[in-house]
């Protein structure tokens, strides 16, 4: 240590120790703990990146651009966030489940509190818009029990690629939305329509890094689920079509292996009848188990 | 590594991982080795901090509301650079020097291209307001010679704290400013105010967070220098008052111990006629020493 970093100068060597020591007067001891990793690591990558002022100012600037990006219909930092996978990372760290039990992902923007409760086996779809799906499975506790009651809140985009509360007006409200409850054998089933990939917005900055990056913006095809019971850990998880173009390049990182479901085509006359569609339509079966409390 | 981890899924063991491997395709290279230490920091430091949900979108709107306060006559985030000590890092870095020559330190958000030049001995201050103040000293090389004709830009507060600029109407346009060349000896002088410390403004995210801190908002009094000679680095830098008392605590971490300059005070007649003032000043002697480029 240099005579002036004794003396508690910034100095190039010791320069996150005398943000560090500054920050001691915290009064809130989280905040001094976040803060203390924040500057450690923030002053070790600028070490790394050596940048010149032209690209500080760059750095600067980006993040200005980020904040500017926002407003009560957009939000550009949650964007950066899940595009460099630190919003999968905070869900992978808060939902840390025991062996046996369905892994969560990013509940992602597009859920609404208030969406209608609806009976097993009705169709979610409003419009009579996309190919019909028929969806069904049980929730189960982890030694395979069935969760009778259990509350599936299920959300989806429509075969464009767009959220209701995307195209207001356009689709009717609470299309492709709906809440369920599993029956006595711990089952539930609904109908809607075979969703599709999507872009997320990428008409700002981040969309402008992704480009540069090389990356394109879409997220592969799938259904959202929040699954609520007494006595388990709520799950905030998607299932994801395995065929998509984009299932190994979701721009968010939000596939998990064990969340993807067979989108199986059924065009057997006598299941399109049982399932009440007019022709073919796809079936997704799908079991969740949920981590006691 | 997991299974998930190997087919190239995100897991929480390889979040960077997959995340750098996506960036892999940026075109430009520079982009794509910044993007890499940040990548692996950011999760490296989420990883220490294990944020609540709660806790990153506190994060997110943070970030947010930083973006937002930046305005045409406001940079929030250069603010936030500066108090974590970035700045100074990033200045650190772009402006090591030979033993021997002066040190630098930031720039501030105060300079202006087009400064009047000044004769010699000019008073930079247009309104007689404050302690009169004499500053001299000489523009040398590391071997000690002098360096005739260097360009000295000034720049200071007035002793209520403020800078023309953010004063305008209120103090004369381009006061406490001027440009000077050294003399054939390298020596230069001027007249000016004893300045004082004064606050980064404080009214917005940063200043919160600095609250919250326990930190104050305060930069020691300081007077601003660009010196500019052909075949020489261009040193900006600042003189510091030692007996401010932040110069223990500038809230942007720019005091180096070489750049204090004792502000003394002189009350013999003599000196006062000499200097040209009307009664005691101060006087300040710093010498520069430049490096060859």
């Amino acid at each position: 240590m240099t005579d002036a970093a004794e003396q508690g100068y910034f100095t190039e060597e010791n320069s996150a120790e005398a943000v560090i020591s500054r920050n001691s007067g915290a009064e809130d001891p989280r905040l001094k703990e976040v803060m203390e990793v924040i500057v450690r690591h923030l002053h070790a990558a600028v070490k790394e990146i050596e940048p010149t002022q032209e690209e500080w100012m760059k750095a600067i600037m980006f993040l200005t651009g980020t904040g500017q990006m926002c407003s009560e219909w957009r939000q550009e930092y949650i964007l950066l966030s899940d595009i460099t996978g630190v919003s999968m990372l905070v869900d992978a760290i808060n939902n840390r489940k025991p062996t046996g039990a369905t892994e969560s992902t990013v509940l992602g923007p597009f859920h609404i509190e208030d969406a209608p409760e609806r009976a097993l086996g009705d169709d979610i779809c409003l419009d009579q818009k996309g190919e019909p799906m028929l969806v069904r499975g049980r929730i189960l506790d982890i030694a395979g029990n069935p969760i009778p009651g259990a509350k599936i809140d299920v959300w989806q985009a429509n075969d464009e690629g767009f959220y209701d509360v995307q195209q207001k007006g356009l689709q009717p409200d609470f299309n492709l939305r709906g809440v369920f409850r599993a029956n006595e054998a711990g089952e539930y089933w609904f109908r809607g329509v075979k969703p599709r990939f999507y872009p997320i917005p990428d008409d700002g900055p981040v969309g402008k890094l992704l480009g540069a990056l090389g990356r394109h913006p879409f997220r592969p095809a799938h259904l959202h689920y929040i699954i609520e019971a007494s006595g388990f850990e709520t799950l905030v998880t998607h299932v994801f079509d395995p065929d998509d173009p984009y299932i190994h390049s979701d721009a968010v990182f939000g596939v998990k292996e064990s969340l993807m479901a067979r989108f199986e085509p059924v065009d057997d006359p006598a299941r399109i009848k049982e399932a009440g569609f007019d022709g073919p339509f796809f079936e997704v079966r799908q079991d969740f188990v949920l981590a006691a409390q």
